[in-house]
């Protein structure tokens, strides 16, 4: 199989996915209340809906999904599952644009939840969000084995919290003070916490879903670190080289707020090498197993985050 | 056994049992990492324990270390069920507290979070307590069965969110613009989510982790669902009739704001009664199976929540 070929059948299945994953956020969060629920309230799942859908490259659920097709599991379940995931990427996005924290006006070329609605719609709307993500994951629709979704509930909250998503936030507000914050090494933690975590969960939760055995399970596990490593860095330099309308949000902004970036840490130069170093690492890593030899598509995705031009 | 002798033992277990869920609280907020994590951020961690120590009456954990009790199940993995749930009302505190919902300055007789620390810490310390307590209540520390644990996360996750918590919170920012939030049957919707939902999961959760028949979850969950209104309509009343130095907290500031409360919408006599029914109908329920007749305690706190001065 040609790159070109790849590259089309990658295409295909990340539009595939987007358009699923589109559709279950869309009837998840649709106006049927819950088990539970009276009437959910209008407004605020109009602003929970507008967090949600009509944006984004859906990279997250991509990966989860084809993560358990190579394993043959392709099922309701597994979109619930990554669903759930995108759900929290989304609120991650709608608190770090609020103005205590980024400030940001526009994001995916539309204006935030905050500014689209207000502050404290938005601190709910994330926090709603945040909450959901872990009611459809262990949701039985989910998966029938109880085991599996606590696994991935456990899973899902270690890569979101203190030790992943949060932790990096935190490292990352306290880095505009703090220039030890700013050495190579200090910015990789803090990537592979702030986004890599997320994205790592990605593949890890696919692998459960999957059943994969422990030797697939470890070469995912190094997959989805380099590949959540290169994405990120990917981003630094895009920032620096790509304008607003491209990006769909502000671009030049790492630099206006003195941001812990790797560019700023090795240079533009470098920067581009450890990218496209990691994105190959992301490929080697699946040639250890059987069924990662054959990855096409996810393959193709290690390629696309170090290329991507927003 | 007389009401004096009841009181006296509710009062110790109700020491207890805050202590214990201190105790762990210190230790899961305590500087040592979770597995996967790197070093904890100082700073933000204590801002996490700024926000989770030191006071509350630790009533859920309280009803749910009780109800487990009643069924002969007593240990760590329940008490960090209650630490979970405590979290999340925790991270809840300190959402509502930010400038952009109720702007309080105090809590518990100190500054809020963002006041002590930042409008930014206080976002993610939210955040991160709130994802957190779904870590600590999918962990296998908490039960061997992941059954239990699943149906554990997935009644929290439901009372913390859209049909729970989260529901109430939006209907009461709702209710201060909106006339028809403040009639009778709208008050005690909202009330039954934003603080009846939680306190109802924390007895749920104990009648889950204690194996309670069919009968007996029936009746708790009359129980729960009285004593969680109890407490509110309870809470109405003392914003009216107490002052800031009790309630550590500012007084008055419902009707400042135009919340929708009980004692507005019934007057202060009309909501004192409904208070009291409330409590004699959860002490009641409790009647109706053989392990919840003898259940002193839970019965005292039915009455605790509806005689409170704080």
């Amino acid at each position: 199989m040609t790159h070109g070929e790849a590259t089309a059948e990658f295409e295909s299945r990340l539009n595939d996915v987007a358009a699923s994953t589109e559709g279950l956020l869309d009837r998840l969060l649709g106006s049927a209340p819950l088990p539970g629920e009276t009437a959910r309230p209008p407004r605020f799942l109009e602003a929970m809906r507008y967090a949600s859908l009509g944006g984004g490259k859906r990279l997250r659920p991509f990966l989860l999904i084809e993560t358990a097709r190579l394993f043959g599991v392709e099922n309701e379940g597994v979109l619930r599952a990554a669903a759930a995931l995108e759900m929290i990427h989304c609120y991650s996005l709608v608190h770090d644009d609020l103005p205590a924290l980024d400030n940001d006006d526009l994001r995916r070329g539309r204006p935030t939840t905050h500014k689209a609605f207000d502050e404290a719609t938005a601190i709910l709307v994330g926090d709603g969000l945040l909450t959901y993500a872990f009611d459809v994951t262990a949701d039985p629709a989910t998966h029938a084995d109880p085991g599996i979704r606590v696994e991935l509930v456990l899973s899902l909250a270690r890569a979101a919290g203190l030790g992943g998503m949060i932790g990096g936030q935190v490292l990352d507000l306290e880095a505009e003070r703090a220039p030890e914050a700013h050495k190579p090494e200090a910015v990789i933690k803090l990537q592979a916490m702030k986004t890599g975590a997320l994205l790592h969960y990605a593949v890890k939760a696919g692998a459960i879903l999957g059943k994969a055995d422990a030797a697939a399970k470890a070469a995912l596990s190094d997959y989805g670190h380099a590949l959540g490593a290169a994405f990120q860095v990917a981003d630094d330099i895009l920032d620096v080289e790509s304008d607003e309308a491209a990006l769909g949000k502000r671009a030049g902004k790492d630099a206006d707020r003195n941001k812990a970036t790797l560019v700023a840490a090795l240079g533009l130069e470098a920067a581009r090498e450890r990218r496209d170093k990691l994105s190959a690492a992301a490929i080697a890593a699946l040639d250890s197993f059987p069924q990662g030899a054959k990855a096409i598509v996810l393959k193709e995705a290690a390629r696309f985050v170090a290329t991507r031009k927003s």
